[in-house]
């Protein structure tokens, strides 16, 4: 398998603009690497991943456990194991890698399925032992074509809740935004009875917005007239929801904001956009 | 070991009052249960629960990962190991428990330090060997104090970034907080040339606060004249990097406002509220 250094050192701020192809040995072994350049710098950086592979506990199979993260939702997409050519590959390819220990060979999430997790950061916990690849999905991670692994609520089960079919594993924002959606998806069949809060914002735009402005005003006002500290979570989570019941119209997820988010500040950020446009 | 079901029983709204102290064998079976009460509703979920563990493929020692993750934030905060034991006591106490293959016996996060985890909720991933325990943490995971264990970046480590010292794993939000977090701090001293944006917006809470109700405002326009949808996230996006700001200034975290949330919709919702305010 050959492998290239060149996006990691250029990550990484070197000037290295050669590809340093490097060859896995089948047997693990420390200096698993055959470089076909000189560069010192390519070297050293090698040298550092050794250093880095090294201090990893591996188990007694010569494995780690592996988190693939979406850097930013926060979901969990996916877990498997890493060996040191699954975390060296990972770092130098920025593809999420894991080894496989039904085949015993390495392989790269969505070399079949396209689907890749394009690596971020790669982060080691304190007993370093579990690594976390933070990434961007090419697109659905679970074979399944769920968007992660983690699809089957324990709760559900043992509540006999069937009806509810496969539940991601949501956190809170993401739980907010699916109701929402659910609303939307009700508010086109007429309804009996008082509609809901939400039900009645997705199909009134003017009270919408005006709610949006509303809410954001109060916001401000906790602020400039320093009420207690309890009001600024509490107002910014009704900005929160009214701008997501909006962006729920708009077929925009939570999602498409932290990705503008992402490629803003690291454009060197929101600053430099904002002292732009000003 | 006695553990109660009371609590599961409780959350999956059945009507059992009672407790059912359980005791787990040294051995790993499957009827590891004995129960101290012939409540029929409490011995079918004890089956149910059995069943569960039954579905779970556990490795050649008898465990399985367990991740868990912040339910508000979506930090990953550490990740051990279970085994049957582990994740029933789990689902019945509601508090992470893990089995540790170093001193082979179960340890509940939290028993030393009071720092629990709280389930929510348990997701099995789709090859039924990976769990993730979705939960609100009391306090710090990692014994180091840190938030979670994962503060060990992999890239900062190879580009010898030692200036900026640990660093947690964060998701494109908490990143985004972090930045406007430092700039507060920065902005107590004083700083020759021209004030980044955000130090600027930190200073003066006139133009923070104007800055706000014109974001929500524009986030309006792109629904009210149907502007190009691309438009949305990006409007999105400068209300919450304001609003942030805003709370940086309040001391207020996005963890806040999403406790806020989840409370809310788990006292049956935004509805709920919202109906009672109109």
């Amino acid at each position: 398998m050959a492998v290239s250094y060149n996006a990691l050192a250029q990550s990484l701020h070197t000037r290295s603009s050669c590809f340093i192809p490097i060859r896995y040995t089948k047997q693990r072994s420390r200096s698993n690497v055959v470089f076909a350049s000189n560069d010192n710098k390519n070297i050293a950086l090698q040298a550092k991943v050794d250093n880095l592979l090294d201090s990893i506990k591996w188990d007694d199979k010569g494995l780690a456990v592996a988190i693939a993260q979406n850097v930013d939702t926060g979901a969990v997409l996916m877990q498997g194991f890493v060996n040191r050519e699954a975390l060296s590959t990972t770092i130098s390819s920025r593809k999420a890698t894991f080894f496989s220990r039904s085949r015993s060979t390495l392989w790269t999430k969505g070399e079949t399925s396209n689907n890749f997790i394009n690596i971020r950061d790669v982060y080691i916990d304190c007993d370093r032992d579990s690594i976390i690849y933070l990434g961007t999905p090419d697109g659905p991670t679970c074979h399944t074509g769920e968007e992660t692994c983690y699809y089957t609520s324990v709760f559900d089960q043992l509540n006999n809740d069937e009806a509810s079919g496969n539940k991601l594993a949501l956190t809170t924002l993401y739980s907010l935004e699916s109701i929402i959606s659910k609303r939307k998806e009700e508010s086109t069949v007429p309804q009996e009875g008082k509609p809901s809060w939400t039900r009645r914002l997705l199909t009134d735009d003017a009270l919408l917005c005006s709610k949006i402005r509303e809410e954001a005003d109060e916001l401000c006002r906790t602020l400039e007239d320093n009420e207690e500290v309890s009001r600024t979570p509490s107002e910014m989570a009704d900005v929160l929801y009214h701008a997501m019941v909006l962006l729920s119209k708009r077929d925009v997820k939570m999602e498409d904001v932290f990705a503008v988010l992402r490629k803003r500040f690291s454009q060197s950020g929101i600053e430099e956009k904002q002292n732009r446009t000003k």
